[in-house]
């Protein structure tokens, strides 16, 4: 059974089968990636634009990067430089980008819901980078993969996600997605950050970071964002360091073998302690390189994958 | 009879016989960009530089993929990450540019004249990709190739080009393009936008819309820009859309299956509604496509197209 | 003997037959670029990323477009669009981009030290484009290649580099790699603009314009950066012009078919004269052309060069 869908939008609504597909795909992407010559002609002549109304190094290089791999054309395009400035409607946008011959838009965008908007707009491909504080399935997918890898499989794995679970699209995206494939995710972080939904969405929620660690095999430490602080929605660096930084002291509490996750960039001595970050439990780094082969995998499925015969 | 030129700077002194060079060299070039592998080697080993000195989308991107459909490298420079905020002249930067090897220049600029002024001081061609309110050939181009696609030829065809004609370099390229081949065109506009200059170039000038649009078949609606209102040239969006905006109301006096353009991006609702914008009259989507697959043979045909033969 | 190094630094830790590898690499790779087709398959598959954390149109192009030409992929990161704006450490920007499989690393920063930080980061090579003043190894190097190629050869040959040597990493470069292949350095400009260390670094400090050019065979013009005065380091622009602009009438002082180099972008006029930037004795645009097979060359060196024999 293949991939159907025209576009990625998030990983609440895609089936255990699909999440498995994609996994399953990236594999030999990685294998990829680790060759010195980087390049396959799989999606020779297909063009993929990465349209980013919010900054991001990594999400937007690893896209363009999975595209190259697999010799797409790419073409990036941010909202400072584009029609956005100029007032113009994310319909518009979208149709004119379809209208050049565009097979994939790669979007993210402040608005939870605009990928999904944009995807009912245009025939051409939308993959999710971000919306909003909704979901980030292709950050999901790299956090499974890398769980993967390591583990195995998920039935039974206990899954921790320390931080701002309020405004974090990657949180909703692991729990979405972990919880589909058999998973216990428990989420931790202050109560103000805490949204209300995230029991329904088959979390188990914790106020105490030793009480959430206690036998867990993953813990996925994501960013704060400071500028959530002079909101007022937690008293100080320090004190939310205090009490959710994620240091030595805290590895003691985790099962054997346990691994630690951070999406990127880190505030280093915030949310983690630097000798979490580069310890011998760290798979940092890896979910780098993971991030691009789920990218190149997420790629190859949207346009078809058909055109894997290709000589170059 | 083969292309001469160096550089396309505008549509004013092209002979009807070059216009139609253009246009026939694009329509091959549409058929690969519908078609799912939309690459040929043809500008293999040609580079392109897109240099704006002021902010487009469509323009730009559209360049870049006619370029990567055509197997050329491209790079891209802006004024903000330039050598020109370190006030070097345009004269320098473009020899750099040439001595780097590049073959084609696609340039926008705020100065009229600057991609003829350009084009003096280097070897390497130089596409006007708009410049002040002079020329933007291409858009000219694609606005004809549309035309030419639904309607046959021009001979006889009537054209009315409705809002700000005194700074659209839009309009300028349209209406030299346009009577060249054979058209009435007609323009219309609040008295204040509109260029003294305009009748010599062989436009009839109107100043209510109504009368503009009798029995025309083409209407081709400019994007209002709006810190013109600021400028004190016209009263309020409000007075300008209700004189000059194009809606519903105004499809009946057109002629028999008129076309809509808008060279995009839209402001819906001021200079058109969106019953206009998305109806079946427009061909508004179609410009876009169009637009590649012109700029895909203006750079074809101004690297001589020698290396057609080129295998990959 | 081929190159050992994993990064390009500088020229200060650079030997003479190091020097002479790059040289005589770039002769090839200026052929390259001549052609009509500028295309070699060499490093196809290789990932090259340009890391600025400062403006540069030049630079940055430069090697963009060394990297196409050797049919590498390439990523711009602009420090405006990255996560150095998240406040994400070096380091980290760093093993992410490794992570993702890039081979070169090409990054311009404000800090003198930070090409050597990063390469010691990670296991890609790392090319230093600019270190604070500290050093430019590719602009060191394009500028012997073009007295190289006009000169036959450095012994013996007096250089004089004019203008803000305390700040410039250009000048820097170029003291180094001459003075180790045996060539006599003149530095001259204002005594507040003259850095303490430059004669235990083998340069001849002189204050007077016309008594550092007598007899000279090379004259290499830095650009004057005008935030300087601003500063208090100089009186006035028209003043540093009067006392170090290389005007016509200096020319007489020269040695026979003197060079005029300049690194770009020129202040016309304050540094350099336009009769002496655009006459016969001045290699400026060369310079360029030679930049890019410098670049080529090093991004080949770098990546191993196995890559050679490949078929595309």
């Amino acid at each position: 059974m293949g991939w159907q869908r025209k576009d990625l939008l998030g990983l609440r609504n895609l089936t255990a089968e699909e999440i498995k597909l994609v996994l399953d795909t990236a594999v030999p992407m990685k294998e990829i990636i680790g060759r010195k010559i980087k390049k396959t002609p799989t999606l020779r002549g297909r063009s993929v634009i990465t349209l980013f109304y919010e900054n991001s190094t990594r999400t937007r290089s690893s896209f363009d990067l999975a595209a190259k791999y697999l010799s797409a054309d790419t073409v990036g395009l941010t909202a400072s430089s584009s029609s956005v400035s100029k007032g113009e409607s994310l319909r518009d946008t979208g149709l004119t980008l379809n209208s050049m011959g565009v097979d994939v838009v790669v979007m993210r965008h402040p608005a939870s819901g605009a990928a999904e908007y944009l995807a009912g707009c245009i025939p051409a491909s939308v993959v999710n980078a971000g919306d909003g504080t909704h979901e980030h399935p292709t950050q999901g997918l790299l956090d499974m993969f890398t769980i993967r890898e390591k583990k195995g499989n998920f039935a039974g794995l206990k899954v921790a996600i320390v931080g701002d679970i309020l405004h974090s699209r990657v949180a909703r995206s692991n729990i979405w997605g972990l919880t589909k494939m058999g998973a216990e995710v428990r989420v931790v972080g202050p109560t103000t950050l805490m949204p209300p939904e995230i029991q329904q969405m088959g979390a188990k929620v914790y106020h105490k970071l030793d009480e959430a660690l206690e036998g867990v095999d993953v813990v996925n430490v994501l960013r704060i964002q400071l500028e959530r602080q002079q909101q007022g929605l937690f008293p100080s660096l320090r004190e939310y360091s205090r009490l959710f930084g994620v240091t030595q002291k805290h590895l003691g509490l985790l099962a054997k073998d346990a691994l630690i996750l951070h999406p990127g960039p880190m505030n280093r001595g915030v949310e983690i302690s630097p000798e979490v970050a580069y310890g011998n439990h760290s798979v940092i780094t890896e979910q780098v390189t993971n991030g691009v082969a789920i990218r190149m995998a997420v790629l190859y499925l949207l346009t078809g994958g058909e055109a894997n015969a290709l000589s170059n």
